[in-house]
């Protein structure tokens, strides 16, 4: 862990909420090591351990309005878990640091450790520890911690891969849309936001059968693709008309009058993964994953030389817009 | 890591903030493994890792009139830091989640993040990792990772150790009193809250001498002596007169019209430590120890069969409070 005297650039994509990141890790310069991954990676005997933190905050991430208290905890502790999943690493506790205002009860705390709790809980990733704190608003950090005999990072990425997409995008992004405009979101969608599942065994079953490299899909494709794309040094071709897209998104990109699949890729918050695989996996392998996973398993491009991202839908080419946590509420 | 089916209670000391845990502890269950010491424990390789994640919240642990945005940054980082001492580790590197204004600019954050790279820069660890977002006040999440042969936990103290105190006691209080009167803190008093140091070295110091137990003193000498009569099963006897005291608490102390001792004992945030050492270990050794790690190292009771914490002042007995973080602003 001695941090190398001349940092690389951090390998992210495009956009404000990374010109941050960016920014910090300048001003950081020597004081921080290995940035720039959905996971830190620590040695650990003969595997290694990784390691991630993820913040929600009430009114940028979500609304009370919206989740039980319950329903608050499941979530960050499932974004969290979320970036294990990106690692191929198998969750082994979570550390939450949870501010709470001072009107809250002793039921109230309970309430969102215990949906914190039960996401670890199915992955097996026990509450190991924490700290508590009172605060204008709630707010949950969750720390998790996880091991992996070889990490899939975001790196990786090589010319001729297939790129890949575990289950259904654009789900999370029309229960917030619903909500926005004062409707109750259908209950599928409602789920898919509230109640996301870290793809622990999706990304260990991708990483058995050699993914390259691996991202989950917090940002929404947009984002996370060019992620994908910086780290690896490889340019991503997307064709969007293969996106799988959730059944309630396609209501509500009409509203918005947006292609579907725009509405899909450019959504946040769906916690599916993106893979890039070696060129020989093929549609057998696919369901062969949906089998012993339990969710789709997608083709949505290729990996090739060059850099950045490059969508395109029926055949055009078309920019896409990452979600972004930090200048958006929700 | 698989929890144990029936989870003892929580072996911590009394006070609200404290209910609350164990609240939360019990509303888990087997959902929550190993909570109650200063680190979470996991193994790895031929060590233990050990990790432990505190938050600091603008208006509850900190005022921006009292502190620069850097010292906030290296405040938190150093108070997660801390149990790491307290548990005799090696800090390897620290993940930050750092919730700001949206009004902050990249200057801004990028003085919090500078300050907390510069705490676990002293101490060997660099930022590993990280969140960014907005929310109505600055919060800043660290989670601390160390690694240990043999960690020291707050079990272990044995009927007829000696209790030793690393450093002075009182002076983060000073700050505090002074800030919340109006006026300016005296220099080192400012320093000793604005910019402690986690005792990292003084830590595995007494670890290789064979300390029993430690914990740090992040609650108060009387918050956490409990703490660790009660996850040891025994009492301990403090003799306040003994009590190695900051010199500005005199005179804070004086103006509250309290013994400076007591002032000392319940003033919390100092991250100094408390370690059950063999009955063996004397004067000598303790010279030895501020040689070496450039700090006091005070005797200021002694370990009994029994429980509870039993502090006696002149003589007479004396009930020490805890510091609450959780009741109580600055």
């Amino acid at each position: 862990m001695s941090p190398s005297p001349v940092l690389p650039a951090l390998q992210l994509g495009p956009g404000r909420e990374f010109d941050r990141i960016r920014a910090i890790a300048r001003a950081l310069g020597t004081r921080a090591s290995g940035l720039g991954d959905d996971c830190a990676l620590l040695p650990a005997g003969s595997g290694t351990l990784a390691l991630s933190t993820d913040v929600s905050v009430e009114n940028v991430h979500f609304r009370l309005e919206w989740l039980s208290l319950e329903e608050v905890g499941w979530r960050a502790a499932a974004a969290a878990l979320s970036d294990l999943a990106g690692e191929a690493a198998q969750p082994e506790g979570m550390l939450v640091a949870l501010v709470a205002p001072a009107s809250a009860t002793e039921v109230d705390l309970s309430a969102v450790m215990s949906g914190a709790g039960s996401a670890g809980a199915m992955v097996g990733a026990p509450v190991i520890g924490g700290d508590l704190s009172t605060g204008p608003v709630w707010s949950i950090s969750v720390t998790v911690v996880g091991r992996t005999a070889s990490p899939v990072t975001r790196a990786g990425a090589r010319p001729g891969d297939g790129l890949w997409i575990t289950g259904v995008l654009g789900g999370a992004r029309a229960a917030l849309e619903a909500w926005r405009r004062g409707d109750r979101p259908e209950s599928r969608a409602r789920t898919a936001f509230v109640h996301p599942e870290p793809r622990i065994v999706a990304g260990r079953w991708l990483a058995a059968r050699g993914a390259h490299a691996m991202v989950d899909l917090s940002d929404g494709l947009g984002g996370d693709a060019e992620h994908l794309a910086a780290a690896s040094g490889v340019a991503l071709k997307l064709t969007l008309d293969r996106l799988p897209v959730a059944p309630d998104a396609v209501a509500e990109a009409r509203r918005l009058d947006l292609p579907v699949q725009l509405f899909a890729a450019e959504g946040g918050e769906d916690y599916e993964l993106l893979a890039a695989l070696p060129g020989e996996f093929g549609p057998t392998d696919a369901m062969e994953f949906q089998r012993e996973c339990g969710i789709a398993l997608t083709r949505v491009g290729e990996v090739e030389q060059g850099s950045g991202v490059h969508a395109t839908l029926g055949g055009r080419p078309v920019m896409l817009s990452g979600f972004n946590h930090f200048a958006q509420g929700p």
